[in-house]
């Protein structure tokens, strides 16, 4: 059990350099092309510049894994055996986010964190369980303070693994079934939206499900009037929502760009920036999912105009995954482009200026 | 000079046999995922089945190069030099889309088919000139009917190459100074917009100069009436945009997906369109230009939603190289994902159903 918590006011993220976005922006339009012409690719190359100069070539995603006691709420329809039988599918190479991570050359680590079986010694899930489940958020608390905190730490420690390990970019995956009423809990309460604009139908509910999910989401809310974020994550959060923040913190403090993924990893970055706004900076947002909250969940981030807009609602990480190679191709542009002068091509636009034509 | 127009009735693409699809829907409701979770991913899997089952994974570019006589109408800020400088650019691996093809595995040739110099022998551009640049075709037809039938048989004859050599997707880009001026009146006159819906700003005219290069479009329009297809791509086309549609010709008869580009390959696919509709079929559109007139031209073609929407507008087929790994992916969907049978996840949606819950 962790003695002080995962992060602190000594930790504080750097905030980027925005004196150095002109710089990049000089590079940008010396590349052998018309200016502005790639659109948001050329802004996504200046915002990736901005965390860290030169090109993205190995990503990690880390995809954390937790059950959650208020399904006994009727919130899903989904048995809570899908979260370990998924996580034992992911982890032999099964799965959407597998084969998205295997075309794509992704490295994938799957961790337990608070899945409410044991996986077997033989499989490859990443054994980090705090508890077996979270608690039903409706009579209690979802976790201790100090689960919360050992869940967040398994978060930074996986980051900073990563890193040390020569990864450049990370991206952050969850399972665990009923976690988007979690989510839609925290997101809801850290962005001022009410409950009805932010929760979906997560795994298929009908309207009057959907109704009932809402419900139980705005008791809880009434039920755990402490606002900090802290407070929140604990009595709202869940074990992989817990974990995605710690590992966020840990990355941005690292200045490692976070891939950011929908619903329930966009709502461990609400947490995050609660504990921390710097964190923003480093978020490269990576798809807008088919759940309708996710768009608002990202306006509060600062992060509008995400990679993808392909109406996913998949979770396991996957927008991360299939934007990877368009993130990884913006990272290219700074350093490997081809210049006017390099390329000995014509600047139409300083040949118009030199002639004082414009 | 070919004998005989490089398409005739009898070649007729097929129609895609769309009662096969839902076959295909219920290969992908089998996989181990919440009904529709992967939104218009799994819409994309669907079509590219449709096309031809089996993953994709070995795609080209043929980027098609060629000079514009109606520059002499000041339609554009770029002098015709620089067709002749990126080609050799491209070929010698600088440029966009020479980094992007890098990066995303794809196979790039570069072919002079209407460039307004001769290339060196020693770079790698293939040399299947028609002609020194098209004419300016306010004062005659860019093309002769011939010239015009070389080009598309060029195209026809890249593809067919390809294809011989085992690539499973293609896409075409192109290079040449001018060229939007001939895109957009031949987008004009085939969707029926006005043209000053159509027209954009190319590589950054000023509010005057594209109310010139407009007039200098409807000008064209007025003066060459006839409307059939053949005659429109050689009067108001150029070199690169027969080629291109040559090639859409032969991929479609050949099932070879075609990866949709941007602006001027687009007006490409609207006069393949006007020569047989079943082209349609096997287009898979990779991106929305910044160019607003793209829209409009993919809305005529049927490919309302295209995989990206960056507001890129740099040409050279990067639309389609930088959403070639989107659609790889969505090509394994069907084959390589796991079902929930073979993952021995529960499906949820099956279990309420035979317990009589939904």
């Amino acid at each position: 059990m962790p003695e002080h918590p995962p992060y602190n006011e000594r930790m504080s993220i750097k905030p980027i350099d925005f004196t150095k976005r002109s710089h990049f922006e000089t590079q940008l339009l010396e590349k052998a092309m018309p200016p502005n012409s790639l659109g948001r690719l050329g802004k996504l190359a200046l915002s990736l510049a901005m965390i860290k100069e030169g090109p993205l070539d190995r990503m990690q995603l880390l995809l954390f894994a937790g059950d959650h006691g208020v399904i006994e709420e009727q919130v899903t329809h989904s048995p809570q055996e899908i979260t370990y039988q998924q996580c034992l599918n992911f982890a032999a190479g099964g799965g959407a986010c597998s084969l998205f991570a295997r075309l794509n050359d992704i490295e994938l680590k799957v961790i337990d964190v608070g899945v409410a079986q044991d996986f077997p010694s033989t499989s490859s899930v990443v054994n980090k369980k705090v508890a077996y489940g979270t608690k039903n958020f409706l009579k209690e608390p979802a976790m201790t303070k100090d689960e919360c905190y050992q869940a967040m730490q398994v978060g930074k420690e996986m980051v900073k693994q990563a890193s040390d390990a020569g990864i450049q970019a990370i991206a952050f995956g969850e399972m665990g079934v009923g976690n988007t009423t979690s989510a839609s809990a925290l997101a809801a309460v850290i962005t001022g939206h009410p409950v009805p604009q932010i929760t979906g139908k997560g795994s298929g509910l009908s309207d009057e499900e959907l109704e009932h999910k809402i419900q139980v989401i705005e008791k809880g809310i009434v039920l755990h009037p402490e606002r900090d974020p802290i407070s929140l994550l604990c009595n709202l959060g869940s074990f992989e929502i817990a974990a995605i923040c710690g590992g966020m913190l840990e990355a941005a403090e690292r200045s490692v760009p976070i891939l950011l993924d929908g619903f329930v990893v966009t709502s461990a970055a609400l947490v995050a920036k609660a504990l921390d706004r710097n964190v923003c900076d480093y978020l490269i947002a990576c798809h807008r999912s088919g759940m309708e909250g996710h768009a608002l969940m990202l306006q509060a981030l600062g992060c509008a105009e995400p990679v993808l807009d392909l109406q996913m609602q998949l979770g396991e990480g996957t927008g991360s995954l299939v934007a990877w190679p368009v993130v990884r191709l913006a990272s290219h542009i700074l350093t490997d482009m081809t210049s006017f002068e390099n390329a000995q091509v014509t600047d139409s636009t300083k040949l118009l200026q030199t002639l004082g034509l414009v």
